[in-house]
């Protein structure tokens, strides 16, 4: 499954925001660089929901590139739109819908500066683990596409999410840094807030985060 | 400080525990099969306590050769005196009273098979962070005596100090394993509880685990 679409007539919405919304990413692969119309590093959200963190991160720092990526279309057509009516969308973030399985499909080996997981879904099953975006299967994706000593960096709310991803990120030989059990005892400097943060956060729940760097091997 | 003594006649106490209480360990450096009379592995505990852990870790696994050590000459004391009261002291384990700063004074390179550390002081104080057994100056030393591939154990109910120790193990490239941010949500086998353990788990406190592998370079 590499898109998952439900309503008719989302696509043919999303098209009217072209070229903000990459409608054949695939096509980009290896020339990003073009696409934004500069050489900044690319930094890209995997699973942006609304869109806020990125668009956020965009506006603050107009020398890095973004891309967000989620795989409900009609979560994208909804970000875009908030975006839209909101401050507008910035010069420097494009959208895509994909998933996260085919991100070597979208990028070349070392063409991403960094990877951003934002309170991913945590799939609790063990059945599931598979479709955890910190599973080794996505984890070996990243390495791929990211730049030697590319960093993800990763926040969540969920407990057993983090422990999973503090135990595949060492199993796979990523170096971790900055590592927090409750990231609002001391915040750490530029931090934007999603959505999901600011909720959890406000309900009292720990924020749990981490940096991890690419293995050398 | 390589020990701490307050009362007098402490020393003089442990004198009538030899050869079970070792008063010369630094004697042994590089020798420990030959006080153990066998070449089974050896595997130490740092901080030993009241002695419960290792006590009970040397009679479930005769095959192992267990050092408990304790910087505070009144706790091995009491401990020693607890030990002979209850089971009696089993033939593989030993007691000696140092300081953790003194591990290579006791220890020849790659003499020691595994390392526990439980429920350690956490030393909040940020001036006081040397002192947390799981600074990288420890790790340093954990890393020369053990052998290779050799691991760090490590319980703690400090948020603080396990989320510091996750940071130290992995600035200093040790491998991480089995982390556990709340271990009785899947106790692992052969678990042999401390009664710090016991006492904050009762309170319904989460105890955190890992494992660590000494780096290969």
């Amino acid at each position: 499954m590499a898109r998952v679409r439900k309503q008719p007539g989302t696509r043919e919405a999303l098209m009217q925001y072209a070229p903000v919304v990459v409608l054949e990413p695939e096509q980009n692969k290896g020339n990003w660089k073009a696409v934004f119309g500069n050489d900044h590093p690319i930094q890209i959200e995997v699973g942006m929901g609304k869109g806020k963190f990125v668009s956020t991160m965009a506006r603050q720092n107009p020398d890095i590139n973004f891309i967000g990526i989620e795989v409900i279309e009609e979560v994208l057509l909804d970000a875009v739109k908030r975006m839209n009516r909101a401050e507008g969308i910035p010069d420097n973030l494009r959208l895509v819908w994909i998933n996260a399985s085919l991100l070597e499909d979208l990028f070349d080996a070392g063409e991403v500066d960094r990877i951003y997981l934002n309170f991913s879904d945590p799939w609790p099953k063990t059945r599931h683990a598979k479709r955890r975006l910190t599973h080794k299967g996505f984890l070996e994706q990243y390495a791929a596409i990211l730049k030697a000593e590319g960093q993800v960096h990763f926040k969540t709310d969920n407990q057993g999410l983090f422990e999973f991803s503090l135990n595949e990120f060492s199993a796979c030989a990523w170096r971790l840094q900055h590592i927090q059990l409750d990231m609002y005892k001391k915040l750490p400097e530029g931090n934007v807030a999603t959505e999901y943060e600011t909720k959890f956060h406000n309900q009292g729940m720990p924020i749990y985060r981490l940096e991890a760097i690419k293995p050398t091997v």
